[in-house]
């Protein structure tokens, strides 16, 4: 049974009613965060029932050491894991020295709502406490998007049956631990505890990374919204600090705490001048104070809905769905810092420790690339451009030479830090989504002097590494690749892998174009490049000998190629007729089961597919689909998008929509159990592209930009924009037909359902 | 480079010198046991430099709670583990109050030897203590084979140049750790610690499993060889005990302690009457005395040699090896308890945890049955038919179903304890070798009955488990077994895997064969299994079409079988064109680098022609031998004595040399830089197989003994015996001919180089 207690609603994601049991799927649910920092929904006050705190500054990180069974050579010492950071939202309240702990308390009118449309979350409960006291609280927090060290938060009691003590006591706390630790060792150091008048910084330092952070919090207080002046006591230890401020509160009056705090941290300041930095962002944000800093909230969440907003008419919960999966991306990654990426939970949770999978290159890249400047996605192909040295390193540590790289499958720093063999060493396929990461980029900006400048050296190291990893078959005359797993990690060690060896035929062949394209108009980057890879011309024969002679197995029978070697000896029974008991498999089978079954993780061949669409021809896509998508499992949040997008191609408009029925609600419905751990942000992008490359049928080959909009049938009107070279495109479809508008200065040229349209400057077309 | 600092002998096992560097590698090598407990060559007295303590008690272990880096569904919760048991020969020596501690002396005329006739550990020294003050010391140590709860050491020391007080420590310790913990645990508690006159017992438990064992000491004195009575001292604590005796002792004169030490444990006596039997039996020890234990210790020794001895003329080093090979397997395992098994390091060292491997099946059978009693074999079967419950069990968590048995990768109480998902999961071929096992005891003995009375159930569960095991390949319309790790285990999910398929088809048609035997002949036996299995004629149908269609890949070009599927894509690069520097690999690559190469591990499709050679031409032999060898890298110490058996089998007398030499000296030369961490216990068979069934041919199919006796050119000459079916046959060979005497008073038949001889008792037979 999924859970499904959130209400629909177009703008906001609530909760109603408190159940102990949803605790820590809503404090996933309603995370904020803004790019540099985030924040589970953990509740400010006390809670002694089963929560999971999380707090999390962007890009810091610490190396666990690496746990296994049995060690194999190549394995990774460490595993980036993000780390739980210092709490700052921590203000516990006493009622006449009775602690309010909604464990404890009879609560009543409990109420969440996180409003994506400004970026804030709202809480309010009655408590009643064990003494009969009772209590109305309101607690309004953000994390501010115009000062992205900053988070805020309004907090108020109002005594409802009782005149009495209310005493609020906020705190930093540098004693957290995080969930995820190999050894149960603690990560941070505490440096340095200091207190002013009403603000406290604790200085901390992760230990191996030695990343510094300085946490903060600063306070101000009111009584029925006029600011009061309240003597402190300090409580403090080596790991924590905490001011008690009380007062006498009237019946019906409400006492309110403003709590600035947040963090600065050594990525972006000098350590000596961390603390200094805290203070003076959280005096400025003192100053603005609390009201005002709202207002910018919602200004800067404005913009960005601007052009990333999806409007769905018709159907609430599909509405509401779409705008929490934009949302969440927007918080997880602003763009602005080519060190940071869009780790898999985002600012939400722990799970999958480092940040930065390929599903930023597969999935993310083209949602940042429509809502933001291309900067943004400009900042993501960067950074793997800046960690070009360590996937040469990495491939070195396997065994590959003279240059050849091959991307982490996990990484914080450019250090692979995954530890299954067959996920580390042979899900090798990552390592082309880098390229086709590039290929898009260029696509869709026509910003070419990206290769020169960067991709070019990327494309060169894994263009080798495909060289050197692909195998010489006598036997079938042909180059093949052995051992590797697919995007589909639900077979291991296989051969052939129709997605890996067609990326890897793929990848050699466009770096070899475009080495010919740089060589005849980029004469400068040619030569630095030359200079700094010594690539040889004998080399690119050889390249081009194993891109040309490169095997695929293939069904004659079926028409279809085949995921990988073998694939036909297994029992091919669909999905569908697998029993409900023993689903999903992966929680159900014995890895081995898995291994030997048909059953597909996540799109594999048909990624390929989606990748390359303009290649295959629509008998071709839906060859595939048919043969491929009945024997798919969707255990992967990565997997229904790209079946929604391909099956809307092929006009299976109710698969289509099946599909994005999955990926949309995923979290919100938590459909796999397991919302606590936190959010699947990476796969949100998915659904965005659900929507725009699948219902909308954009896309962006050859320089063209493409759309052929269908709607599903369950819903009224939908319309999206994209921003498009200068361009800002809206594109609206309802039964009756759709509209293109242009809402910049820049005249556009597209194509609808095979028809050229030049839409113009503030145009409007309908078709 | 390999150590090779033994001192070749032919009937003992001598180092000489004192090597820091060589302590923890002779701790393994002159390592003692009598089947039921062991004991590594750890130094009575203290020793602060480095070494690896280990004490012993067979059958004991602990659950050590299993490690993995990403769990699997199936895998199991605790890896059994060999446990370090308390040290009962601990024996401290304080000369005028300063430790004796050989880190710390000057040491002179250091010599040890283990004398494999006797099966006694000898050794002594001279050290120069920092006092100046020098002392000789002499320790004679064994486990006694008639008590096999006791051991006794004689720990001399002369004062050779000064005047003084000598004061003996000896004591029992409980306070010992694992050195393999996953989670750093103390695997015992202490029950109780009692002392007497010149004893001392500590009852401990092991956590979890609850085995408890009374580990006690017992002393006598004597002085110029005069038994003298000392007062003691007592030092306790919560975990140990030790007595203090001292004397002074004169210039030239020898102050001696002689020691019964060992251990009664749960599973031979009650709880409460561990201490007391303990007591008992170590009295015993010490009326009969160290020199009368001595004496039926060689007695016991000259007995098991009898019949197990090889006798190797012209090789001295040749010889050395063989009998340490066979002297270890007889320290292992005595044979009479069908609780215990053959552990790969024996009772030498902790890795590889639990006991049992297939290895015993493979390997150890054959040398068990040719040198012991018949029943000692069927123990060793028997355990295994114990145990089948826990294999059906451990099938239905893989999802095989109706008494389906996967007996486990390793074990010690029947539950799997291994957790690599292409072990323990996909190395199924374990459970072929647990019918060859049978097939082989029947061929040899000619014990049918143990069919009928146990075999079968065994045979009709693992033919059930080969029956869901296989798929039906629509594409090649027969079936397959996908996703297994064979033999060779640098390869890992393989489809097809040649002796995976044959073992399974075999096993269903030996079992088929049987199960109609049965039938005919035992009736009653027949019934009671159809009752107890639920077996129905539809059943045994489908297993015969799986066993009728079962795939096997085949190169019509190569004209051999092939290891898997898609073997032939490799880059089949022979062995010897490999670096020396990436040798061993799996020490150098990483394991996807493995993986897609062609090296093999050990023996795979050459381990199934020799389980079933006679269905194969010498020619076919031949082929198999000379396509898979040179890709065999032997990094198994399983592997080089199936290839001498085989290379010796088609004449090729060079190649079988070679590999005796890697099997038989693997542990006194170190040859793969591990003797350290025990010796190589269940590969010692194999070296034994090397000559028995290598170069003396002998091979028993179809109720025939046969031999072939050849003699490596470096050789004089070499003859073992034989116990086969109630006649003792000792084979001689030298380069002249062959002779064949029956000691025994049962005439016998055998077939040398194809021709039939009848020998009468107590004839010699020349050819």
């Amino acid at each position: 049974m999924n859970k499904d207690y959130i209400i629909p609603n177009e703008w906001s994601i609530v909760e109603e009613g408190f159940h102990e049991e949803n605790i820590t799927a809503s404090e996933s649910i309603f995370s904020i965060g803004n790019g540099a920092m985030g924040q589970r929904a953990n509740f400010e006050e006390t809670y002694s029932g089963e929560t999971f705190q999380g707090s999390y500054v962007g890009g810091v990180y610490y190396p666990d050491k690496t746990r296994v069974g049995w060690w194999k050579n190549g394995y990774p010492e460490y595993f980036a894991k993000v780390l739980n950071a210092p709490n700052w939202i921590g203000i516990n309240v006493n009622i006449n020295g009775e602690a309010l702990d909604l464990n404890t308390c009879k609560v009543s009118q409990f109420k969440r709502k996180l409003n994506m449309k400004e970026g804030v979350l709202y809480r309010s409960f009655i408590a009643k406490l064990p003494s009969e006291n009772q209590i109305k609280v309101s607690a309004t927090r953000f994390l501010s998007l115009d000062f992205d060290e900053v988070g805020a938060i309004k907090y108020s009691v109002t005594p409802i049956n009782f005149t009495g003590e209310v005493e609020f006591i906020p705190y930093i706390d540098a004693g957290i631990m995080n969930e995820d630790t190999n050894y149960d060792e603690f990560f941070w150091e505490i440096l340095q505890i200091e207190e002013e008048e009403n603000e406290a910084y604790i200085l901390s330092k992760t230990l191996k990374t030695e990343f510094q952070v300085s946490t903060g919090m600063r306070m101000t207080f009111a009584l029925n919204d006029f600011e009061i002046h309240l003597d402190k006591e300090v409580e403090k230890n080596e790991k924590s600090i905490a001011f008690k401020y009380k007062t006498n509160v009237k019946q019906g009056d409400t006492f309110t705490i403003y709590k600035y705090g947040g963090y600065t941290q050594s990525m972006n300041h000098p350590n000596e001048e961390l603390i200094f930095e805290c203070e003076k962002v959280l005096q400025k944000a003192r100053i603005i104070g609390f009201d005002n800093l709202l207002l910018k909230q919602k200004d800067a969440w404005e913009k960005i809905w601007e052009t990333a907003d999806i409007v769905i008419k018709g159907d609430v919960k599909a509405q509401q769905a779409i705008r929490f999966n934009i949302f969440q991306l927007n918080q997880t990654y602003s763009g602005e810092d080519s060190r940071l990426n869009i780790g898999p939970k985002g600012f939400t949770g722990e799970k999958y420790g480092g940040s930065t999978y390929w599903d930023t290159e597969a999935y993310c890249i083209p949602f940042y690339m429509s809502t933001k400047d291309k900067s943004v996605a400009k900042n993501l192909l960067v950074y793997r451009y800046n960690h070009l040295d360590r996937a040469i390193e990495n491939a070195e540590k396997l065994g590959f030479k003279n240059g050849a790289a091959l991307y982490p499958m996990v990484t914080m720093n450019g250090e692979e830090c995954h530890n299954e063999w067959e996920i580390t060493f042979e899900e090798i396929h990552r390592n082309g989504a880098m390229i086709y990461a590039i290929y898009n980029y260029i696509n869709y900006t026509g910003d070419y002097n990206y290769i020169p400048e960067f991709g070019m050296e990327v494309m060169i190291a894994i263009s080798r590494f495909w060289h050197q990893r692909a195998t010489f078959s006598k036997a079938k005359n042909q180059y093949v690749i052995l051992g590797v797993t697919g995007p589909n990690e639900y077979e291991n060690n296989v051969n052939n892998n129709y997605y890996t060896n067609y990326l890897a035929k793929w990848c050699i062949e466009y770096t070899l174009e475009n080495l010919y394209i740089i060589k005849k108009k980029y004469g400068d980057d040619f030569k630095r490049i030359i200079k700094k890879t010594n690539i040889e011309e004998l080399e690119l024969k050889q390249w081009k000998e194993v891109a040309d002679k490169m095997y695929f197995p293939y069904s004659e029978e079926e028409e279809v190629y085949l995921q990988q070697d073998g694939f036909l000896d297994k029992e091919l029974i669909p999905v569908s007729e697998l029993p409900k008991s023993e689903r999903p498999i992966n929680q159900k089978w014995s890895w081995d089961r898995i291994l030997r079954s048909p059953y597909i993780k996540q799109a594999d061949v048909l990624q390929g597919i989606y990748f390359f669409e303009n290649r295959f021809s629509n008998k071709e896509i839906e060859k595939h689909f048919d043969f491929y998508e009945p024997l798919t499992v969707h255990e992967s949040s990565l997997s229904p998008c790209v079946h929604s997008i391909l099956a809307a191609k092929i006009d299976k408009m109710e698969k289509a929509y099946e599909m994005y029925l999955r990926t949309s609600r995923l979290d919100l419905d938590d459909y796999n159990h397991e919302v606590h751990e936190g959010l699947h942000i990476t796969s949100m992008a998915g659904t965005w592209l659900s929507i725009v490359q699948g219902f909308g049928g954009m896309r962006n080959f050859n320089d063209e930009l493409t759309f052929a909009p269908q709607i599903p049938k369950q819903w009224k009107s939908y319309s999206f924009k994209i921003n498009y070279r200068g361009s800002t495109i809206k594109v609206y479809k309802d039964h009756k037909g759709c509209k293109f508008t242009n809402e910049s200065d820049t005249p556009v040229d597209i194509i609808v359902h095979g028809k050229s349209i030049t839409v113009s400057s503030k145009e409007l077309v309908m078709l």
